[in-house]
């Protein structure tokens, strides 16, 4: 017979491994550490897990997670109503917070248009999109999904779908990373970056 | 104001981040990734969690977790009573099961020696592998607490402790480790390689 843990460390093993970017070596290391940690630190943490399905809901506006009918940005007062910016999942709203340069407000796609993984606009948020839109008081829509085959596709989509309705629709700007240096840069960004000269 | 996510969000960002090897930027992944995924799968995880500090003591014997008060090693009749390998994690039992080599049972000391973290020889099961080998039946104790200077501390106080009791006390090899080359080896790798050199 060879030993394997017994059922809950073994689920717990199993769980953890499920999760993105941890293998079966970091969910047993994991396991062991959990094991040996407080039971109220571990409680806190399942209890936090639960949390996060019975009290998180999408934003009734911009679709992302929140507590409340409306989300903070949403509900903020202080946020420019005018301007909406289109992203496909919730972390890029949080990505975008960081930088304190943006005070529009957003819209979460939950994912983006991939034909070849059967997922069309009805899979997304492109309908509440729309109904936003239709309620008046919007003048731009910034698209800011991801610069791949797939977000380029649903960034070009929406643009074809919004433009009839009187609003200026614009794209994140392409170009070299800042911090980097050119001889890591891949074609693609150093043609983006030249197409997207300005002048001094 | 800045946008933090609001307080579920939020609690198990937190509460991830203090997993080992998990930072700020993997527990806000991890968060998102678990936001999306199935109810069903984040309750079971955070049923998982509760179950190890629920349902899981310390096997009576070896001190290793297990659901039955004797652990499926201990509980094995086929595994080899007469010889105990001691080591410092319930990890390491782990890890030494995997080579499917050892047949013996197993003693987890649920830490080392450590004076100046004050954990002495009390914070330790040593007490209870000593009452293990005054119960008979022990022929041999393979010292497998970690290459390190506090585990050899360790090996080195539980064999001055151990010997006086007419048992056989052994401690694992040390040398170049399978599959690397010489020129990677550090100067103790090649010292331990050196000293226990055998003949063909």
């Amino acid at each position: 017979m060879d030993h394997e843990p017994s059922g809950p460390i073994a689920s717990l093993m199993r769980e953890l491994g499920k999760l993105p970017g941890i293998g079966p070596k970091t969910a047993e290391r994991l396991t062991h550490h959990l094991l040996a940690a407080p039971r109220g630190r571990v409680y806190a943490l399942a209890d936090a897990l639960r949390a996060i399905k019975d009290s998180i809901r999408q934003c009734r506006q911009c679709c992302q997670p929140t507590e409340n009918e409306l989300c903070d940005i949403c509900s903020d007062p202080r946020r420019d109503g005018s301007v909406i910016c289109v992203v496909e999942q919730p972390r890029d709203v949080a990505a975008l917070e960081r930088t304190a340069t943006y005070r529009g407000l957003y819209h979460v796609l939950h994912g983006r248009l991939a034909p070849l993984d059967n997922i069309g606009p009805e899979q997304l948020t492109i309908d509440r999109l729309v109904q936003r839109l239709r309620a008046g008081g919007v003048q731009e829509v910034i698209m800011a999904t991801n610069p791949t085959l797939e977000g380029d596709g649903t960034a070009l989509y929406l643009s074809s779908l919004l433009a009839p309705m009187g609003v200026r629709v614009t794209r994140l700007a392409r170009g070299l990373p800042s911090g980097s240096g050119l001889e890591f840069a891949n074609s693609q960004m150093l043609v983006d970056a030249l197409e997207g000269r300005r002048s001094f």
